[in-house]
């Protein structure tokens, strides 16, 4: 009887790999255009090693790559049934790939390939084995990422100038699939997330052309349109929608049909880019970027709540020794990586995960360290891209928002540690406190009562940004904060947020601290004009005043903006969060919070995965309802605690 | 009129890939088997970019991976004929390739790819691009190393048991070609550098089998013998040589046959393991060893004098940031490629390569000084390969020829650093001096007149490494090494060296401070024994008093001895360097010393390559003649000095 194996690889490898392909897959008219920011590789030449003491058995191994596994030290080549003797016994392997990664799959009653398998890159300490369970079979090969398939048909089909416009009613990621075409025709498709780009020849961005066949398939791609000019009447065309099979474990229902379109409409846009990892958008870049990735994964504990995906992602954006640049080139995204890493371990609990991943992140954190000036301040240089958002603020010399992000940075890095009972636990903490302290002394402002984007331009230009991160990182104290409300959040004459990415960020902050009235206001007059104006996925970008084709341009491209973006999918979250009002308490769900809150709502629904379980929550003015498949909750109302037993139902009456 | 335009790609990813390919290309009776050191691989996007300030013109790209060409911001893909405005104008272009490495050819009257362009790899300085003279057409693909091709047929044929034994009178590497087989007949094929192993079917080291066809070409292996098993007697094969077609620009000849015979086997040996880079054996590692290739280094300034393999060679041993081990996992071969950084520049004066080379050789040294102990001596963990060679050596806490190693790599390092002007330079100076203070503190030993393995053990051993390092590096005083003479390299009871590797230092060093007497007593007892024996090319290691089928053993295998070992072609390097006495003064031979040596020889005569020319020495009892091709030459005879002028014959009589 042979145990359960699973391939293995050096950890990481995996995930590195399958992000790599997605990093180097963006293509636009005619051309490739790969990430330009430092790709790392798995690597080449990986040792797997255990040592068993058994009765005795057989070994037979796959390899994919090229090398040996060796029984007490006499190597055999892959496919073989090899005796492992009585007793103690060395199985060791060495397996190189160029192009991919080394991994191994050992059919064996002794030493399957599991976990309990060690590994190292040929230097450097060896450490468990990385493996993922769907690949338990010899035959499935680990460099093909285990998306799943259905066909699609259009909805629509018109007629139009030299060809046919196909419309998929809502945008797609997939295989376009040609049928009953005539194979001495040059056939040229343009697709479209808008049906202004497929008609729009010369600037669509997605573009193929074929001929010499009567069926094709094609490479994949996002669309919801495409035309085909052709002269042939009876192609028929359909898509093969490639996509990440993901449980959908939280759901939010209310009586507003209009936030139950936004939510539905932003779950829809954020599993469309879940796939090798977060990506940004499904039809430009396709590429993981760590800010976008911070916010899908809020979006994720509250939807899917997927382990694998938030790693994968984190894997990938960090990949190898040395950190020679920030993540994605950014400032702000390599701290929000780290600041991630630890609301991650909140909603998994994954201590193994951490421990891993530790060593890159002090490396981040240290490379991070190399952009503080003689004032203390971390500040970009000519290498570095500072972000924050596609926003007017002023970038001179350090800026706020940026500060705020070091020090949550910091105290994560002093939370992770304390975890995994590192030593540096103190100097984090300590380093978050002194940038607080120094924050405050040189960007609060009295006068304007808020924090100002620059110490150093004398503008004290004050954006919703760097007040938003004080309040979501709890750095501005009590009075601050009230100060911020008033004087930012509440101000109309501080310019207004026009990314759903920061206005994500910006709901989370109302819904904490200023009630929901206001968010309401804002899902209704952004989210909801999306919905209003027909957008069936998120934009990444959304000025309610733009009309016509100008609002599908960016980048100083016709059709450079992506309208299916994840990081608009922030309503998700903030549903489960504030409304439902369900979040951790300890690491993995293992003790929760239950905080309901209808805002201005009549009847909200809903159940928020809480790891190995789900909470289930309704409440309307008349009644509450709570019900956890899992122990460790906590219910919070109207100021009292009641403690929510596995399988029994809290019914409270309002 | 398009201008010269070659194929370019991040500095150094050429020499790497092509490394890579050869180690892990072994293979062993029906496995593959990868270097088990930690293999580095070329980045996997890189950008290119040069600023032209013109006429304006055109520019078509071709791309060896995927991406795009953008002139002012507008990209393309490759095969598109571009304009490139008047005036200033920036072309940039960023590719990525997964396997193998991202290179761009850039056909343009404006901008032709060439080594005025820069590059990083997406993170980094932008850096001049890597370039080679070969690849001077779209056409030819830099992922095909260029190899020259020569067809050789069997120059003797048995028929044995069920088979056909063919001998090709010389060992040779390359692709063995099958005709006039049965197509229906499974043919299995043994190779042997010896008849005894290509015979010995049950033990040969090199297999194939083939069946299906009446034509093969397999795949490229090392051989002199192979065993054809087949019962088909119109079978004919021959092997398509493959080699890198090396001018031969030093040569060598005196009136000793066997020495004669000695130089041409030993040039031959070399030459089969000169590739990629500089091999081991061309059999069975066809491995890249950083302590074989800095005897090879030698060997090659007196023979081709080929820069590129030297530079090759040294990129792909120390591969990229972080260095997280020894170069091949072993100390010594550490220390040894920093010092032969220096000797290369010593010989080919190549600044360029030395700057380029400079951050990793700083890792490098800052990497072994990770392995320093509380006492100050260099002490491999158990991480580490304490190699020196095969010997016993006492190897007990901090070994002695280590620390030689180390003080001649911190003076390479103070001499390189101070060719580049580097601030570090006194440092490695005077750490160079601190530790060889300590190491005669410590290891020499009074009583025995030497310098002892170990400190701690109290077993006072002496071999003659050390004490050889002591002398070849100049660190044992004038007085010490009249001792190590005396009491080391002329005392049998020391344990002769056994490796042809360790024996190229021994005649190094007996040459320089004892005269030819005992060289040629050991050219002809060890390497003249080999030819003796029938050797064809120059063994791994060689014990006269072995015969029979046990010669070829070693590592436990019966045939795992490489019967073609290139750190066995030392006497090539003696005759250039201290028979006919040519060496530089100056870097890249600007000045060098010719100062022959009859030695016991009645007559020598022979050419030594210096830079962009050759000098040419004959010697013989009555008349010396020397001509050199370049300046910068000095005759030394007999105490004189004598300028060496271009193209005149100094004739001198004896």
């Amino acid at each position: 009887m042979m145990d359960k194996s699973y391939w293995i690889w050096y950890y990481g490898d995996y995930e590195l790999y399958h992000i790599m392909k997605a990093n180097l897959r963006r293509e636009e008219r005619g051309y490739k255009r790969p990430i330009f920011w430092k790709q790392d590789v798995p690597y080449v030449n990986v040792k797997f090693q255990k040592t068993v003491d058994s009765d005795g058995g057989t070994l037979k191994a796959y390899f994919n790559g090229s090398g040996y596994i060796a029984v007490n030290g006499k190597r055999y080549n892959e496919g073989i049934e090899i005796k492992v003797p009585k007793g103690k016994c060395k199985v060791e392997a060495l397996i190189s790939k160029e192009n991919g990664f080394p991994a191994i799959f050992i059919e064996s009653d002794v030493c399957p390939s599991d976990e309990t398998w060690e590994c190292n890159y040929c230097a450097g300490k060896f450490i468990p084995a990385g493996y993922n369970e769907y690949f338990d079979e010899a035959q499935k090969n680990p460099e093909i990422f285990p998306f799943a398939y259905e066909n699609k048909v259009p909805v629509n089909k018109r007629h139009i100038n030299n060809g046919i416009l196909y419309d998929f009613g809502t945008e797609l990621f997939g295989y376009l699939n040609i049928v009953n075409a005539d194979a001495k025709e040059k056939i040229n498709i343009f697709y479209g997330e808008s049906e202004e780009e497929a008609i729009d020849t010369e600037h669509s961005l997605i573009i193929d052309s074929v001929e010499g066949s009567k069926e094709y398939q094609l490479k994949q791609r996002a669309l919801r349109y495409v035309f085909i000019e052709t002269e042939c009447k009876n192609i028929d065309v359909s898509v093969d929608y490639e996509y990440l099979p993901l449980e959908k474990k939280g759901w939010f229902k209310c009586d507003n049909e209009l936030f139950n379109k936004i939510y539905d409409v932003a779950a829809y846009t954020f599993h469309l880019n879940c796939r090798e990892g977060f990506l940004d958008g499904i039809k430009r870049d396709r590429w993981v970027w760590a800010g976008d990735a911070y916010q899908s994964a809020r979006i994720n504990t509250y939807l899917f709540q997927d382990k694998a995906i938030e790693q994968r992602t984190a894997i990938g954006l960090i990949g190898k020794k040395p950190v020679e640049q920030n993540i994605n080139y950014i400032l702000d995204y390599s701290l929000l990586w780290i600041i991630g890493l630890y609301e991650h371990y909140m909603v998994y609990g994954d201590v193994k995960f951490l421990s891993r991943i530790y060593e890159m992140a002090t490396e981040m954190i240290a490379f991070s360290e190399t952009r503080i000036n003689s004032d203390g301040f971390i500040e970009g240089t000519e290498d570095d891209w500072t972000f924050i958002d596609w926003a007017e603020i002023d970038m001179t010399g350090a800026v706020c928002a940026e500060q705020m992000l070091l020090i949550a940075a910091y105290k994560a890095m002093g939370n992770i540690s304390k975890v995994l009972g590192k030593k540096e636990e103190d100097a984090f903490f300590e380093k978050s406190e002194v940038l607080k302290k120094l924050v405050n002394q040189y960007y609060w402002n009295e006068v304007l009562g808020a924090f100002i984007d620059s110490y150093t331009s004398g503008k004290n230009n004050v954006t919703r940004h760097a007040n938003i991160f004080a309040i979501m990182y709890d750095i501005a104290e009590e009075e601050k904060k009230r100060n911020i409300i008033k004087n930012v959040l509440e101000n109309d004459s501080v310019p207004q947020i026009t990314t759903p990415y920061f206005k994500g960020y910006e709901l989370d902050v109302m819904s904490k601290v200023n009630g929901l009235d206001k968010v309401e206001f804002i899902l209704n007059s952004y989210w909801g004009e999306m919905i209003r104006c027909g957008c069936k996925t998120i934009w990444e970008e959304f000025k309610p005043e733009e009309t016509g084709i100008e609002r599908y341009g960016m980048y100083d491209g016709k059709y450079e903006k992506s309208l299916c973006h994840a990081w608009g999918a922030g309503p998700v979250y903030i549903f489960g969060r504030y409304y439902l009002g369900v979040y951790p308490t300890a690491p993995g769900f293992e003790t929760f919070n239950v905080e309901p809150n209808l805002g201005g709502l009549n009847e909200i629904e809903g159940v928020v995965p809480v790891g190995d379980g789900g909470v289930k929550v309704s409440l309307n003015h008349n009644r509450l309802k709570v019900k956890a498949s899992k122990s460790g909750g906590t219910l919070i109302w109207k100021g009292k605690h009641y403690k929510i037993e596995p399988d029994v139902e809290l019914v409270i009456d309002c």
